[in-house]
């Protein structure tokens, strides 16, 4: 697999990021219980602040994108992260604050050479917060 | 994307399934909070009876997998269920005789013409246990 930091003297991608980029897929319709019926949502917000830092840190490794809905409704805020031929991993339990966490364990999947977020140096919320963690479609066919 | 039914012309996938069959992907090292250390754990039974299940039904479509581990740990037993290209769900909350229900979930979803798992129909065990759904990596770049 190519590695997620591809050398200046390649081409874009379409979007203007690496196609093997790690990308954090936001949940933009999360709410927590406690939250009222207001829009944008407390997701919609996260995401927002995600993709404000990300473009702060201009890392052409990692991107943010939203959705709705991850289905975590009862764990939210929720997110997903994403590298191409890894294990996609699962959060929930986070807050409108919880970019920094996001980009901080894209930027460190991104850089593992062995393909797994590392558990050292992941910030708190995302140790306390793994929901799941699924392997790549491709990986199924190999698997006993 | 090729359905999840291949007529019976097309060459086999070389285990025996075909490339795009929905995969029922069990945990095999869960355990509940009540559950003991001994071996092999739930998850590796339920993997067992699901496995054994699917050879009972033989449908191409559907293949059971065994991985360990999921990262639901507090909310097991656990599976997850892909379909190429299509969401992948992941279930918690299971118990050692959720073979079943896990594999009506899978023969829905491979029968499903939109690519979703029909909520309607699908077993009471996989709607009060979904954990979180994560789109197919292809999506991504289509996502805002």
């Amino acid at each position: 697999m190519a590695g997620p930091n591809p050398s200046p003297t390649e081409p874009p991608a379409p979007r203007g990021e690496p196609m093997d980029a790690v990308t954090v897929l936001v949940c933009s319709s999360c709410r927590r219980e406690s939250d009222g019926p207001e829009t944008p949502r407390p997701g919609s917000r996260l995401a927002d602040a995600a993709g404000a830092l990300a473009g702060a840190l201009s890392d052409p490794g990692v991107a943010v994108r939203r959705v709705a809905c991850l289905g975590n409704c009862s764990r939210g805020l929720s997110a997903a992260v994403y590298r191409p031929g890894c294990w996609t991993y699962v959060f929930g339990g986070l807050d409108e604050a919880s970019g920094g966490d996001l980009l901080a364990g894209a930027r460190l999947f991104a850089a593992a050479a062995d393909g797994f977020m590392p558990w050292r140096g992941r910030p708190e919320a995302l140790k306390r917060g793994l929901i799941a963690r699924v392997p790549p479609i491709d990986l199924l066919k190999d698997l006993p």
